[in-house]
C-alpha cells in the first residue's frame, strides 16, 4: 500500500461476510466498517469540524469535481491541502468527478480520452481526463484518491453498460500510471451495471493492477435494493481479502447494513446531511418527519439515548424550527442524522465483533425498513 | 425589584458616567455593561445553544412579536416556557412587541387600545395591547419583560413624537397594573424621539412607577450617531442610580462603548449576527467583508488573537465558503461577531473597573471608527 497505509483484517463473521478491520492512514486510523460523512466543497454542510468529530467521525469524503471548480485546486494546494484549507485533522477520501459524469450528464461530454464538463456554476469548461483527475486530488492531498470512472444511468442497454466498464477500466490504468503521491492511496472502481458477468469483467481486471483499495461504483443510482444486494454479493468474492473495499454512494441506513454483510468496509451517501438538512430525523424505530404536525406538542426528544445536539430538544421545538425556516433546525437534523449513522456503524462493529452480527441484521431488517424514504 | 433579582453596582468610572454592575436574576447572573444576542425565534440565528454560550453570552433577547405568531405563546407556556423550549440555561429578556410597530409599520395599526398586525408570515390579525403583551411575556416567562412602547420613525413631527412619547406613558402604566408574575421584571421604555425635552418628560413620568429597571428606546433608527448620543448625555442622569438602564437596538461597536459612557448597562443588537450572516466580520481595526477577492489567498485568520471558531481558519477559507453558498460561513462569523462583541463588553468593564475607560474609549473611537456600516 501507499507510504502510512496499512489495513487489517481483527475478525470476520461467522454467517455473513461482514468483516471487522482497521485501516490506518497518514491521517490517523479508522475503523471499518466506516461511514464517511460528505464533504462536497470542504465542509460537511452546516457542521463545524467539531461538530462533525462529535458524532465520531473520522474519515470524510471530498468532492473532487465540486473543488475544482470552488476554489480550485491550485488555490487548496497553495493554502496547503485540502486537510489545512479546512482545518480537519483526521483522513481524507476524495472522489474522482466519475459520479458528476452521471449526476450531471446535462452539461458533460465523455470521450476516450475523459469528461469534459461546462460548469454549473458559471458555464466555464473543466476537463476531467483520469490523468487531470489524479492531478487535482494530488493537489488535494487527499489521504484515499479514487480513479475516474465513468458511471452511467440505469438501467441502460449492455452494450453501453460494457462500453462504460471497460472504459472506466482503461481510465483506471492511466490513473495508476500517472499517479506520483506516494503518500496517497489510490482506489480502483468495478462497474459494469446490473450485468454479474461484466462486474466479473471489471474486477479481474482492477485487481490485476495494484490498487490499495476496491470500490464498487455505478449502484444506488435508481435500481431497486435487492439489485444491488444481489451485485454485490456476486462481486465482493472477487476482490482481494486483504484491502478495503468501498461501497460508493450508499446510502439509507439498512443498505448500509446489508453492504456490511456483503463484506464491504467503507461508505459514503448524502442522505443524513441531505435528509437532515430537510426535516427528516433517521431514528431505528424508522424515519421522522419533523415538519409533521404531530410534533407541535411533543416535549419527548427524537430518541432519548442519542447524545447528539438535537436530542437535547423537544421534538416540539425542532418542528419549530423548521416551520420558521431557521438554521438551527438544519444544523441539528445534521448533526442527529450523522451521530445516528455512526452509531449504527459502531453496533455494526460491535455485532461483528461478538458474533452476532447476522441475527442483530435481521432484527435491524424489520425496525430499518420504514427507512425507506427518497434519497 | 421582582422576586430573584437585584442590581448591584460596583464601581463607576471616574471621567465617564461609565458603571459597572451586577444584575441578578433567577436564571443567573449578568455583569453589566452586558451585550445580549437576539435569539428572535427561540434560536441566535445559526447557532447551537453551546455556540452561544461559549461566546461568553449569558443574557439574550428574544422577540414578544414573532414568538407570538411562531409556535405561539400558548404553545410554549404548555411547553414549559421559553427557557425550556429554546434550553437555554441564561437569563432571558423579551422585548415587547413596540419595535415591530416601527419596523412592520405597513402592517400594523395603532390606536390608544393597542396595536393591531397583520401577521407578516400570513396575514393573521394579532391585537398586540398593553396588557397583551405582558400576557404573552408572562406565557413566554422571560426573566425581564418589556412594556408596549410606541415607537416611531424619525424624523417626525413634533406632536407625533410628543403623541407617541405620551402613549407610551399610558401604556406602561397599564403594563405595570395587569403584570402579575412576581419573578419577572418589568422595565420601562424612554421615548421622545431626538427632542430633550420630550424625552426628560418621559423619563420623569416613567420613573415615577416602580419599574425594575429603565430603557432607552426609539434610538438607532435612522439618525445620525452623534443625535444618539446627545439624547443619552441628556436622559441618563434623568434615570434612577439603582437602577439598570438598558439601549435598545444598539448597536456598532462604537455605539455601545459611547452608550457605557453615558451609563448605559444594557444593549442589544441584530449587527454581530445579520451582518455576520452576511459576511461582515468585526475586528479591533474596522470590519472585513469577506465576500472581498483580497482574501482569497490570504492564510491568516481574521484575528490571530480571537478564541472563535471561525479564527481557527484562515481568511481564504472563510471567503470560500461565503463564495460558494455554504451554511458554515453564515454560522462561523455569527461566532465570530458574538465573541467580539463579548470580548468588547468584557474589556470595557475591565478598563472600569480599572478607571481607565476614558482613555480606552479614545483608543477605540481612532480605530473602531471604521466599524461604520450599514445595519
Amino acid at each position: 500500500m501507499a507510504a502510512g497505509f496499512s489495513f487489517a483484517l481483527r475478525c470476520g463473521d461467522r454467517d455473513t461476510l461482514a468483516r471487522l478491520g482497521r485501516l490506518e492512514t497518514p491521517h490517523g486510523a479508522v475503523d471499518t466498517p466506516v461511514f464517511m460523512p460528505v464533504g462536497t466543497l470542504g465542509t460537511v454542510k452546516g457542521m463545524t469540524n467539531d461538530q462533525v468529530w462529535s458524532t465520531g467521525a473520522t474519515l470524510i469524503l471530498g468532492n473532487t469535481y465540486h473543488l475544482a471548480l470552488r476554489p480550485g485546486s491550485e488555490q487548496i494546494a497553495q493554502l496547503g491541502g485540502l486537510h489545512r484549507f479546512m482545518n480537519w485533522p483526521g483522513p481524507i477520501l476524495t472522489d474522482s468527478g466519475g459520479f458528476q459524469i452521471f449526476s450531471l450528464s446535462q452539461c458533460s461530454k465523455i470521450s476516450e480520452q475523459g469528461a469534459v464538463f461546462q460548469s454549473h456554476i458559471d458555464g466555464r469548461r473543466l476537463e476531467l481526463t483520469p490523468e487531470e483527475s489524479i492531478r487535482i486530488q494530488e493537489q488535494l492531498g487527499s489521504d484515499i484518491a479514487m480513479v475516474l470512472d465513468h458511471v452511467i444511468a440505469l438501467p441502460a442497454e449492455l452494450p453501453a453498460v460494457a462500453d462504460a466498464m471497460e472504459r472506466s477500466t482503461r481510465w483506471a490504468a492511466r490513473c495508476l500510471n500517472i499517479a506520483s503521491r506516494n503518500d496517497q492511496a489510490k482506489f480502483a472502481i468495478v462497474q459494469g451495471g446490473l450485468d454479474i458477468a461484466l462486474r466479473r469483467l471489471s474486477a479481474k481486471a482492477l485487481t490485476q493492477m495494484p490498487f490499495d483499495g476496491y470500490a464498487v461504483g455505478g449502484l444506488s443510482v435508481g435500481e431497486p435494493p435487492p439489485e444491488m444486494y444481489r451485485i454485490l454479493s456476486a462481486i465482493t468474492p472477487c476482490l482481494p481479502e486483504e484491502k478495503p473495499r468501498y461501497l460508493m454512494g450508499v446510502g439509507r441506513p439498512i443498505d448500509l447494513l446489508e453492504g456490511i454483510a456483503r463484506g464491504i468496509d467503507m461508505f459514503d451517501c448524502v442522505m443524513p446531511t441531505r435528509n437532515g438538512r430537510n426535516a427528516l430525523a433517521f431514528t431505528w424505530q424508522g424515519p421522522l418527519r419533523m415538519r409533521n404536525a404531530k410534533h407541535a406538542n411533543d416535549e419527548s426528544p427524537i430518541d432519548p439515548s442519542c447524545p447528539c445536539l438535537a436530542c437535547r430538544h423537544s421534538r416540539a421545538y425542532i418542528r419549530h424550527l423548521f416551520i420558521a425556516g431557521e438554521m438551527l433546525g438544519p444544523i441539528l437534523l445534521t448533526h442527529h442524522n450523522l451521530t445516528f449513522y455512526q452509531i449504527l456503524m459502531s453496533q455494526a462493529r460491535q455485532n461483528i465483533a461478538a458474533g452476532t452480527y447476522a441475527g442483530w441484521l435481521n432484527e435491524q431488517r424489520l425496525t430499518l425498513e420504514g427507512q425507506r424514504v427518497a434519497s
